[in-house]
């Protein structure tokens, strides 16, 4: 970039759209290292994993029958069903579905879900528009790196205020993605980014809610369409990110310039991108780590429980402490409910964050059973666990960095495990396997769609 | 309203959307005042006239197009145009039509046009689900009111801030009247407007570009689709518009909670809405009266002008002041603009604001004599235009309320010359007379869609 980013007439002129604009067209697929080529698969078999598995979610259901009778055509596939429909209602349910359980992965400055959005749009354009898979690989890459650094450029103040950051930038993404896999020019590009950013909505009060997956399907069909417009000449503004009513300034009171073109090209996104081993929010990662850890070497019984402690930053006790929750969706951000159901069952799937989990009298009678203890020099990445025995005597499990983060990222072979327990779990009938496979050598695949044929039924 | 409207506990519950869903879920044909009634059937000819008007600009040719690739079905008509299409994609464009040029409806205290999203989901709708005339004006009524509430309770700060009120608060009117029209009870209108509050997406940086088309559309069919999926019991969260994290404080740091219900029932919106004459920023309207009256007695032609001096409030400075403007859209809110063009032809139809008149060298030169006089003291809907003749001589001409205004509102025969001017503006070929003759009896009308018949070609 020539000019100082935070210049207001080089603000004004739209020098940071069209920068991002130029990047998005210009980066080709060797220009990608192989680390970030490997993330972007490993982004992909996660991404089948949580839309398989929340594919036959009552949300989904609902809206499969709304949206399907609104489908131009069927040419494309829902993940994990046998209903066919069109581009765009393909990229909103797909997204949906991937997203419902907030299973899917979390990019960490932002905590955005980068992959449900982009990934969504750009199968569902696949299915009618043939391509390659390193061709999708790429515009993958790309979508996430504009959705995450416009998410970098807000955050931390449009998460906080009520923007649901997932749905509001993953239009950006979703736009970049589909722009690039078209072929657009820059100019078409900076069209497509100007295009979504009319279209940036979703609020955090909705989480827990099936409105919530509106936003989230949103982002990725009104991110293809506006890349779809573009293509055909339909006109943004020069600059409606950093324009004086533009999104960066609308989304935040300080929003980062600096972080929408820093390092653009050398540093990736995609290489901050976390997998979460639990359906649950991110911050109980070590607590039910530890949980895990204590009853594989058990030596008491539920019975002899006394008190639970819970140590952490104060964050885990403002996100987490949730008593009483009544539903399997807010049972996912409890920490009572997860130190009980996860002491008493040893499994942290799915099933122990339903509402049957969380209607069993036994586990709430556990839940009440804990404390939490504020300790504000602890890092949000641990968690303490320990057991209060009727004895006196306590047993204690301490986590430094949860499984799935950054610092103990999921294996390949656990991403793979996850997609075969979500295939099964989502109730989808999908033979795991194949699609695994094909997701692997996914840079070598001729046709990106074919995977989708995989993962339906 | 039971509970005091500012209590913490009462806003986490819900108390305002459920107010305003009860509100919309109750209110009968036989509570409309006249009024009230009168005003609709005002307002949807205006609609009618500039759906027309806008049926073929280039951005509705290129939407159309792309738009037209995701069609379910031929149900529904474009105003002014020869295609059919779906619902949901009928509610979009025809919201396009009717908002390109900005020369729809303005509600005094927000500046939102309500017309345009909330009429062209309800036309959409009637299409393929029969309503009577009144049950579709009930619906429009309480659609407009939805939306003016919460753009009352957000304004001036969300749309100084820069988002385009029209489509962030179009989307609840879009909801609550299409939530109407279905004949929800007050939990489903809720989870209309929890629906919809994930929908609210649009940009003042977008001004004069294609792009802000989108958010316009995207207001009117995702107001309809978020009725159609609470219908279908697609649930949102309890305060959506209320809660720590809904619509209203993300909206506005300071939003005015008690704008929601305030006298919900005995005052309306509705009243407060005004129509343009010319396809203009309001703000110029005194200042094109002016012009008009000048011209209509002058003694003086175009080349003894030396200097034009026009006064009035500094904001009319701000938002007007734009010398050399290239495009048509620019040029509607260019004050230089306006008083050349007016002051040379006699007139401020579409085409004295078109790509062509702002590319008259003769107008240029005109525009470049303009000097603006702040006067704080004077009123925002007043002006004064004063011609500085080469003989020294001065000729002024005072606006304290412009036509079109709450002051002096157009009468309904100037309404209906809209309408026939602009059915011919548009080339749309329609003939506006039965359409005119079907709106003002709208009430008594069987079958609503038929309107929709005789505005299409």
């Amino acid at each position: 970039m020539q000019a100082d980013p935070v210049d207001a007439n080089a603000l004004r002129s739209g020098v940071l759209t069209r920068a991002l604009a130029r990047f998005v067209a210009d980066t080709q697929w060797r220009d990608v290292p192989a680390a970030v080529r490997n993330e972007a698969k490993r982004s992909l078999v996660n991404y089948f994993a949580v839309a398989l598995a929340g594919s036959h979610d009552p949300t989904l259901d609902k809206a499969v029958g709304v949206y399907g009778r609104f489908r131009a055509d069927q040419t494309a596939t829902l993940v994990g069903r046998s209903e066919r429909t069109d581009m765009l209602n393909a990229a909103a349910l797909n997204a949906m579905s991937a997203n419902v359980y907030d299973f899917d992965d979390t990019h960490i400055p932002t905590i955005i879900h980068p992959t449900a959005p982009v990934a969504a749009a750009l199968f569902a354009l696949a299915e009618s528009h043939p391509m390659r898979g390193d061709a999708l690989l790429l515009a993958f890459v790309l979508g996430v790196e504009v959705a995450c650094r416009i998410g970098n450029a807000v955050s931390p103040e449009h998460y906080q205020r009520g923007w649901h950051i997932t749905s509001t930038c993953g239009v950006f993404g979703a736009a970049a993605a589909v722009a690039k896999a078209r072929a657009l020019d820059e100019q078409r590009v900076a069209w497509a980014l100007g295009n979504a950013s009319v279209q940036t909505g979703g609020l955090v009060e909705t989480l827990g809610t099936m409105s919530k997956s509106i936003s989230v399907g949103n982002a990725a069909r009104n991110g293809a369409l506006s890349a779809l417009l573009a293509e055909d000449g339909f006109s943004g503004p020069n600059a409606p990110l950093e324009g004086e009513r533009g999104f960066l300034r609308v989304a935040a009171a300080q929003p980062d310039w600096t972080a929408i073109t820093r390092d653009l090209g050398h540093e990736w996104e995609l290489l901050k991108n976390t997998y979460k081993p639990y359906p649950c929010g991110v911050v109980l990662n070590p607590v039910i780590d530890a949980c895990l850890d204590l009853r594989r070497d058990a030596r008491w019984s539920l019975d002899d429980i006394e008190q639970i402690e819970l140590t952490g930053h104060p964050l885990l006790r403002e996100r987490t402490d949730r008593p009483g929750v009544r539903t399997g969706r807010e049972s996912q951000v409890s920490a009572q409910h997860a130190v009980a159901v996860v002491l008493a069952r040893g499994k942290a799937g799915l099933d122990e964050f339903s509402d049957a989990a969380v209607a069993d009298p036994s586990l709430r009678a556990l839940a009440g059973k804990l404390r939490f203890i504020d300790d504000a020099s602890w890092p949000v990445e641990s968690a303490q666990v320990s057991i209060v025995l009727r004895s006196g005597q306590r047993v204690s499990q301490r986590v430094h960095a949860a499984r799935g983060s950054l610092a103990a990222p999921l294996a390949n072979v656990e991403l793979a495990d996850k997609l075969r327990q979500l295939a099964a779990d989502g109730c989808s009938g999908v033979d795991a396997q194949p699609l695994i496979d094909r997701l692997w050598k996914f840079e070598s695949e001729d046709d990106a769609a074919a995977v989708m044929r995989l993962a339906r039924i």
